[in-house]
Formats: structure tokens, C-alpha cells, sequence
């Protein structure tokens, strides 16, 4: 079975734990094996892995997350990045001719295309069976999954079956309700669409042609910038006759805002957090090395990161994204394929930072054209590659890198940096790729 | 008039704003002119400036707050320095023993005892003239005032004055009380007892000889870890005979928790905070660079500084002690006399802390026996002295001083500094004065 992830979205709803560079999938908050924590991209695969059979897993994404995506995801996941943000249309269009021509997968294979959002059971995973069946063997063009719904939700589109078996041709579709309209929609067996389809990759690439004038993997990453930004719901799902819906019935949550996260939540507090005997209902999220104490609350929701801190309560907090963009801050933490960095000190002209690179990892090799930079090793022993020079590096050490020079560092055992940026035009896009 | 302001305590109660080395009345919460905020101590000085004749101030301050003192009070104050943590009676007996031996002010001088952890009005210190009249003249050994009630609170001590006049004998002084044993006291005229006092200097040494058997300023500060850990109020105050009480009828708040410090808070929130339109009855103080926003709150208070968050129902953040002395935490923020320091990242055997000098600031001359520490200036301009020799130094310079090297550095404007500190033994006593 061939499944495409989704994983893109920047985060501004789970503000101050998601931003433009890590969205909500990378979020570690539920509870996995050996004490640690999984996030939702890894939990999603996770359970993926437990159908049984030959799955092969292609993640999508965009560039700006394929650095944090290397480290959540096993060797035996790929990944195709977009070279842009664009919506869905485009990137699942890129998707499937990259199946085809860099992969030389069958057109006529299907996949299965699954967004990573959603807080599900594992036998969710199991409709994928019956979905790949479907879109397979029958003449059907495209398969959903639908929802069963649980209450009359006004947040999310509904699929209107044609009758109320378990799989269903598809009557049409319906934009976000109000509850009593969503009443009448679940009378008639409506659906929530949870954004799952199958189909054959040849119906994508057809797709493609149509709307995107070419089905080449490369015409399509060339022009990228330029492709029409339109989602997949509009360009093509809702538009298709010959299309069938199955039916879920179990456990199934978005859980885009603090709200609906923290309800599937199995801990009260993770991180450095003290919380009295008083608090009710409340949620206390820590991702920085400064403790909290929480005392008192009632349906609050506290979550901290070095990019800031929300309190909120737990409704209020859906109302969240105006405040986030009122911020214009810079993205303070990241998480790279290499380890973290951490930016400790912001200045008119210099930029202060902690790098961590995990025992092992490496840097790429760049260089920047309008920065000096200094690092102070102040942990650990590595090795740095300065203008082609090889050097061992330890624990007290200063390298100075003026701009223009390559530079790269090797981390030998753990590693941990503090790095002074210096310059009049600091910013993250000086970057000159060597490697 | 001779006023000694008491400036002691560590703050645990309004963590993380205070701590250890800041004490509350350091806490900047009070708004003041030029849309800046003034801290307790600022208050009380200004506000004592205003009683009409000639005042002098003397700050007695533990060893420890020596340094962020400096910063706080101007070059008109005089400070006197515990060498170590006592209580308040070796503090009174050293500090009226210092203005005899040390400033040469006759001990038939009265002085007013003050604490600084009072939210008053400006006509609290009015009451500081009567008193000062009564102990310079009359035969009265302690003047005492006590502020009128405005509800049976249990958490101050009484005062039970002979008579309901302005200025009355003293009867009896009582603990604590229940609410229904206030109210008793409250109709016989009972007063809070604001811990201030007025008493001739010579009362105070007499005092010293009978209790710590020396009234020598030099024997006292010599002998200082040895004296006994009594209040005045114990030694001297309920024992004492020959003694009135000045009534004093207005505003008076002991501002010692977040419940009642935000009660005094002219402004909602301070620092970098979004608050939404439905937050009722709610403070936020952010002294971070990280933003906050809060949502939906109802009476809570969140405070947060690099020594960490605190986000409390206002009622339950009165218990916030225990929590406190659970964290085994190293202090984060410091002011400093130079100005601050904030430390940014603790590992093994490295410290990194950001040290910002203001203009014309510099440190003392100074040199640690056990750890390297490397000093970047990321902003500004000043000069060095490491080792005798001068320097002249400026953003983006390293400077490298192993253990041993004295060294110290002056601010010619602003200066930032990145200061990581090396070594298998860092702690803050390991600093050796050259000056």
C-alpha cells in the first residue's frame, strides 16, 4: 500500500509550540512507550505501520519543514519537498508524478492521501484496506473517508451519502454548517470529511494535465511558484461524480487548537511544572528550561516555549491566530535535522544563539555573505571544516568564521554552541549552500 | 530628621519577580512619571522627600543586596550593610550604632524605623513628624504607629492603645488574631501594627548593651553572625513600658503576596503582553523578551521572569511559598549596580550569562580562582583591564581570561556582553576583589 502524508500547515492556532517552521504535527505531547513523548507525524506513522502488508510511507512537505522532518521520521519514510508553500492541489499533483517518474511506481497503482491533523484510533487506519480495494479493482475514480459524527459540529464540511451502508456512493458535499443544519445533515447520514482519499495515481496525473497544464515531476517543481493555489477539496473532489465514501465509525479529532489538543492529551503537565492541588481541568505544556507553578486554575490552558507563552482558557484559546500575527516576533527555537537552536539574544547588529547537534550529526556546509559568526564550544568535542580546513574542536574553543568563509561543524559526542552572529543585515535567508 | 529605612527579606512570595538577591520592595510595578514604573523602595524614598525640613535616609541591607541597592537609591541615601542575615534587632542595634560611631550623630538624635514593604499614601509620613516631636521631647521611650483597621484582617498584629486619641499610651500588644477576636479588638480601638517606630539613638544602644552586651558599631558588625536571631519586636517592643502609639487614618497595605500587590497595581499588565477583551480581574508582569498572551482569564495573576512563570487564581497564589522552596533553582536574573546580568544557559561545567553595563558603569576589579571565563561583546563600546594592562574594546571582540587574571570592564556606552564562564567548580562565591 502506497500512502502520501501530508505534512505541511504553519502553526499559528498552536502558538507559542508550533510556528511558520514547525507546525503542529511535530508537537511531542502524547504520551509513548519508554517515557518519551510522540508527535503526531510520528504517531500517524506509527500506527500506519501496524496494517498489515507492504506499506511504503512518502511524506510531502515543504521545504521549510524538511529539516525538522528528517528528525521526526524514520529511514524508511520518504520525503518529497515542495520547493514553495502552495495548497493542496499542487503539492499532491507533485506528489504522484514523483511517484511515477522518480520513483517508477505504476500510474495505475493507488495511494491512499492521509493529512496528519487528526487524533484517531488505530483501527481508523484499517478503512485504508477497504479504501485501496475500492479504488483498485472498482471503476470508481475516488474514495473518502467519512466521519461518523458525534455531535453537530459546525467546524467541519460534511459529506452527504446516498444511502447509510458502510461504503456509499456520494450524494454531494457541504460546507461547514450551522449546528441545526448540521442536524439535518447527520438525519440524513451525513459525514464529517476527514480529508482521507484513495485513488489511482494516473487520476491525479490526469488531474494535473487538466488543471496544471503538464503531469512531469520536474515541469511541476520548476514552475511550482506559479501553480494556481488551490486545494484538492475544491479542484477536484468536489467537483468528481464518480466517487465513493466509506464509513468510520470510531474516534476521530482535529486537533488544530489548544481546545481540542488538550482534550486528548494524557498528562496534565509536561515539563518543568509544579501544579497545586486546586487546578481543575487545566493543561500545562514547558518547553523551556524555566520552571512554572500553576495554582489555582480552572480550564486553562498554559503552554510556554522559548517563542513565548500563552495562559488561556480553554475556549477562548480557538480564538487564538489574530493574536499570533499581531506578534511579529522572530521564531525563537527550531528543531533541524542535526539537533536544535535556541535564539538567546537579539541586538541591533548581532544575533546570539545555542546550538545543539546531537553526538554524530553535522551541519551542511555554507557560508554567509553579510554576517561574521563566532562560536564558543561549550560542550563537547567535534570537528570543523573552516575554508576546507579540517580542525578537532572541544569545550572552551572559539572559532571565528568571517562572512564569505565556508564553514561546517561535525559533532563527535554531543555538541552545544553558542554562536554570535554579527553583521548589519542578519537574516536567515544569507545562507550559501556548498554541499 | 533621621530616617533608617529597613530593606531586608528574601521574596519567595512574589517569585519569580523576587528572589534571594531581589527582594520585593525591588519589584518595578508602580507606575511614576515619565511612563516609567518606580519599585516600593523608589516609592518611599519619594515619598518621604516630600516631609517639609531636613531628611536624612539610611538604608540598612543585608551584603547581599548591596550591589542592586546601589542601583536603586540615589548618591543622597546612605546605606549600611549587614555583613551577613540576621534579624531585625542586630540590624537596628548595628545601623544606630553605625550613625553614632561611623557618622558622628549624637545618641540623643531621635530616629524613624521603617520597613519598605508598605503601599501607603504620601500622608502616612506625616504621622513621621508627631513622632519624631514625641521621642525628641517628651519622656516617652518608643513611639509607635498604629493604622486604623478597615476590616478584622488576621494576618496583622495588634496594637491596643489606652485611649482612642490621636496620640494615645500603649496598653497591649497582641499576636494575630482570629477574625471575631480582631473585630473585639477593633471596638476597643485596637491598630495594625505597621512596624514603625520612632525612639532617641541612645535607647536603641542601651538596648544593644543589655542584649548583645556591646553597643560598638565595630563590635557589633565584627561579632555579626554570632548575635542572636531576635526581632525587635520581640526584644525590645512588647516588652517595653514607656511607650505610645500615633494613629494614623488612611490607606495602608502590606503588599508582601501576589493577592494583594496586584490590588495595588495601577496597570493591568506590564511588558511584553496581549491581553483579550474577555480577561477580568487578572495581571500580567512579563519581564522576559519572550511575548505573552493571555485569554479568558478570570482573577489570575502571571508573572514571569528568566527565574521562571507564575500563573496563579490570585486567592490560591497566597501558598505559593512551599512551591517556591521546592525548586532548588540557580537564580537567572540579577541586577546588578553595573546593571544586570541574566544567565542563559547552565551546563556541567559551563555558564553562559548575558551581562549588560550601563553607560559609565563598570565592574569591580575582580578575578575567580577556579573557572576560564571568555567575554564577547556583542554591543558597545568600553574599556578592559585584565591583568593591569588597558584595552579598548568594541562589538565583536573576544576577550580571554583564564583563572587567576583579574580583570574588569568599563562601559563607555550601553555594553552587551556574552560572559561564559568554564570551569568543573562555577559558583558565584568563587570572585576574588582587587579593589
Amino acid at each position: 500500500m502506497q500512502i502520501v502524508l501530508l505534512s505541511g500547515g504553519s502553526g499559528k492556532r498552536l502558538w507559542p509550540l508550533s510556528n511558520e517552521i514547525r507546525s503542529k504535527q511535530f508537537i511531542k505531547i502524547f504520551s509513548s512507550v519508554n517515557n518519551d513523548y510522540e508527535s503526531m507525524l510520528q504517531k500517524v506513522i506509527r500506527q500506519i505501520r501496524q496494517i498489515s502488508g507492504d506499506i511504503s510511507i512518502l511524506v510531502s512537505t515543504s521545504k521549510s519543514q524538511e529539516s525538522i522532518l528528517k528528525k521526526y521520521v524514520a529511514q524508511d519514510v520518504e520525503i518529497s519537498c515542495e520547493p514553495c508553500r502552495r495548497n493542496t492541489f499542487p503539492a499532491i499533483a507533485l506528489t504522484a508524478a514523483y511517484l511515477r517518474d522518480v520513483k517508477k511506481i505504476s500510474a495505475n497503482e493507488p495511494i491512499i492521501i492521509c493529512p496528519v491533523d487528526s487524533y484517531v484510533n488505530d483501527d481508523f487506519f484499517k478503512s485504508f484496506e477497504t479504501m485501496e480495494e475500492l479504488a483498485k479493482n472498482s471503476a470508481v475514480n475516488l474514495v473518502l473517508i467519512g466521519i461518523n459524527p458525534t455531535y453537530p459540529s459546525e467546524k467541519y464540511g460534511y459529506i452527504i451519502p446516498k444511502s447509510k451502508d458502510k461504503i456509499s456512493e456520494v450524494l454531494e458535499f457541504k460546507e461547514k454548517p450551522t449546528a441545526q443544519v448540521a442536524e439535518k445533515y447527520i438525519e440524513q447520514g451525513g459525514l464529517w470529511n476527514g480529508g482521507v482519499f484513495a485513488c489511482k495515481i494516473s487520476f491525479i496525473l490526469e488531474k494535473a494535465r487538466e488543471i496544471l497544464k503538464t503531469d512531469s515531476y520536474f515541469e511541476i517543481f520548476k514552475r511550482y511558484s506559479e501553480l494556481p493555489n488551490i486545494s484538492i477539496d475544491y479542484a477536484v473532489v468536489e467537483k468528481e461524480k464518480n466517487i465513493k465514501v466509506v464509513r468510520y465509525n470510531g474516534d476521530w479529532k482535529d486537533v488544530g487548537t489548544w481546545n481540542t489538543l488538550s482534550e486528548v492529551m494524557q498528562e496534565t503537565s509536561i515539563g518543568k511544572v509544579q501544579i497545586d492541588s486546586t487546578c481543575r481541568n487545566s493543561n500545562i505544556i514547558n518547553e523551556t528550561d524555566m520552571p512554572i507553578i500553576a495554582m489555582g486554575l480552572q480550564n486553562i490552558i498554559v503552554a510556554a516555549s522559548p517563542d513565548g507563552i500563552l495562559v488561556a482558557d480553554k475556549f477562548q484559546s480557538s480564538f487564538l491566530r489574530p493574536f499570533v500575527e499581531n506578534l511579529h516576533e522572530q521564531i525563537k527555537f527550531a528543531e533541524k535535522s542535526y539537533g536544535t537552536y535556541t535564539v538567546i539574544d537579539i541586538d541591533e547588529n548581532s544575533l546570539t544563539i545555542k546550538v545543539i547537534l546531537n553526538a554524530g550529526a553535522k551541519m551542511r556546509y555554507h557560508s554567509h555573505e553579510y554576517r561574521d559568526e563566532i562560536w564558543m564550544i561549550v560542550k563537547g568535542e567535534g570537528q570543523t571544516v573552516i575554508d576546507d580546513k579540517i580542525q578537532s574542536v572541544k569545550a572552551g574553543d572559539i572559532i571565528k568564521i568571517p562572512c564569505g568563509v565556508k564553514h561546517t561543524i561535525k559533532a563527535k559526542t554531543d555538541l552545544k554552541i553558542i554562536e554570535i552572529q554579527l553583521g548589519k543585515n542578519i537574516n536567515v535567508e544569507d545562507k550559501i549552500l556548498w554541499e
